[in-house]
């Protein structure tokens, strides 16, 4: 690993000038401090290597909620602190913008701001910095995406396809077997992989995996409108949805269309966000128990730390049974 | 958690009956000590409760060699070492006998030897214990198996999908368009793992997954004697191998036949064993780390140990180039 020493001979610098550019002391000039930390970070110096401070690890949030008990992100964030922080490492949180993404490249402002690490979370595919984890040095860990042949990122989150087994095998255990699939677009991969596991877990139960029963936008009007009339045309008794948000509005409006949950139809929500319990009836649903993905984030980042590259930590999901769904003919 | 208390109390004996039979000691009876056994296992009594002594892990090994620096399993064994006994954990090995297996089931033998958690190496289908692992209380990590809705149980290994990844981007990168598969019997689940992936990466790369350019068999004659001549009739210029022994059998068979490797025929394999250095040409081979799959082995377990439950933890592979494939026009 570079030292202060490599970069300085590399730069024909002093060895005080590199160590000031990289701490941002203030007799040296804002050129110089972006020369320095660039080829710091094409060098792989790494903040690691300065073991006498308390290690920092940053915590990345965008696009999600996470500072009330009912917020998606918060206990993500809990979990991550309750894991690290025992451990001796400082946890920062730093809400992502568009504008710190295309400002500093991810590696740069790792090295800038002295994190040996990063938990992501919220990323979608169109994000500046999802380009830079596909080369980047720095251990990266990502809740709900996926990076191929960089071993420094891994993957946190779920496993989607037992989740699909669970629900498949719980709804063709009440006597279903036509049944449909709802879900937002499918550019987001954690929604790309539930749809393919969902039509995998079909096939795996010996159901018909008929692809003409799903129903995929980025609107959830849409799903509501167009293809849920069109899936329970169709004669399905189930409907198994992307997320929780989504299968509330696939219950309402089944009410305001005169349908009975779950005597006339069972509905069946993925990732139980607290407000499962507080739905009319309430939602049936797929856990994926986010304070120990959390947890499994940091201990994701141990293994990077020790220079062992996981490219995914997934954990089980479980079947949290409410009152949405039912046997198919107690109509 | 159950405590012997709550055992005793159950059962209708003294405390210290429980605390003896646990312990094994000389003056209960066998047939107590069983009773005792059985009931702290439905109980989920564990050893996890006595803190005041050095915790102990157990590495199971079946069917693997891994005493001499060369054998498949000597670096996943020494991996888990060297990450488990810094961290305060004693650990012992048992090769993993069907005697045993059948005599105890693995709760049972888990808390009867005092054991915290297992690592498992080697285990096929066909193994009785792996039936134990639907439903064991006790945290078991499987190398290379993958067992879906028991949360105690954890899949670590390399990632297949990314790994059959890379060998296509490989080949296709140098021209080959038609590209077979060769394979052990696909009853093991690691093979059917691969072969999956395999088909997959190729849809992915947009080269055609067509499943006549396969063959699998359990014996490795049958794959060179039926399916190897199939597949090179029909103008495969390259093969991927399940595994790297089956790659080099191939790589012999072809010089028999008069091909040259790689310049008639490209030849993949996969796993990255030490031979692979000494065949002739020396082997490309996609590496999993096997050092580093014992060290998440270890990195699992603290998952368990910390109620976090895992379904699998794999580890980012890498393509090792070395001489046995070629550009396709080089013939």
């Amino acid at each position: 690993m570079a030292t202060l020493d490599d970069i300085a001979r590399e730069l024909g610098v002093s060895k005080s000038t590199v160590s000031k550019a990289l701490n941002g002391a203030k007799d040296v000039s804002k050129a110089m401090r972006h020369t320095v930390l660039e080829k710091a970070v094409e060098m792989g110096y790494s903040r690691i290597t300065r073991s006498t401070e308390q290690p920092k690890l940053a915590v990345f949030i965008i696009n999600m909620e996470y500072t009330k008990p009912e917020d998606f992100g918060y206990d993500l964030v809990m979990g991550f602190r309750q894991a690290a922080e025992p451990s001796g490492y400082q946890v920062d949180l730093i809400p992502l913008t568009l504008q710190l993404q295309t400002e500093l490249h991810f590696d740069t402002y790792m090295v800038q701001n002295n994190y040996v690490g990063a938990f992501l979370l919220g990323l979608s595919l169109l994000d500046p910095w999802m380009k830079d984890f596909e080369t980047c040095k720095t251990p990266a860990i990502l809740y709900d995406n996926h990076i191929n042949f960089n071993p420094r990122v891994t993957h946190v989150g779920v496993d989607n396809a037992e989740g699909m087994e669970l629900a498949v095998q719980h709804l063709k255990a009440l006597g279903h077997t036509k049944i449909g699939y709802l879900s937002s677009a499918l550019e987001a991969y954690v929604y790309r992989q539930r749809y393919n596991a969902f039509f995998q877990a079909m096939k795996t139960y010996g159901l018909s995996a008929d692809e003409t029963l799903a129903g995929c936008s980025y609107f959830i009007n849409e799903c509501l409108s167009e293809h849920l009339p069109r899936i329970l045309d169709a004669g399905c008794t189930a409907i198994v949805c992307s997320h929780d948000l989504l299968a509330h509005s696939v219950m309402i409006h089944c009410a305001q269309m005169g349908l009975r949950v779950p005597e006339d139809i069972s509905i069946l929500g993925f990732d139980d966000i607290p407000m499962c319990r507080y739905t009319l009836p309430p939602l049936s649903s797929i856990r994926q128990d986010r304070t120990n993905i959390g947890k499994s984030a940091f201990y994701a980042m141990l293994n990077q730390l020790n220079n062992v590259h996981p490219s995914s930590l997934l954990l089980h999901p479980e079947l949290v049974e409410r009152a949405s769904c039912a046997k198919v003919n107690a109509k």
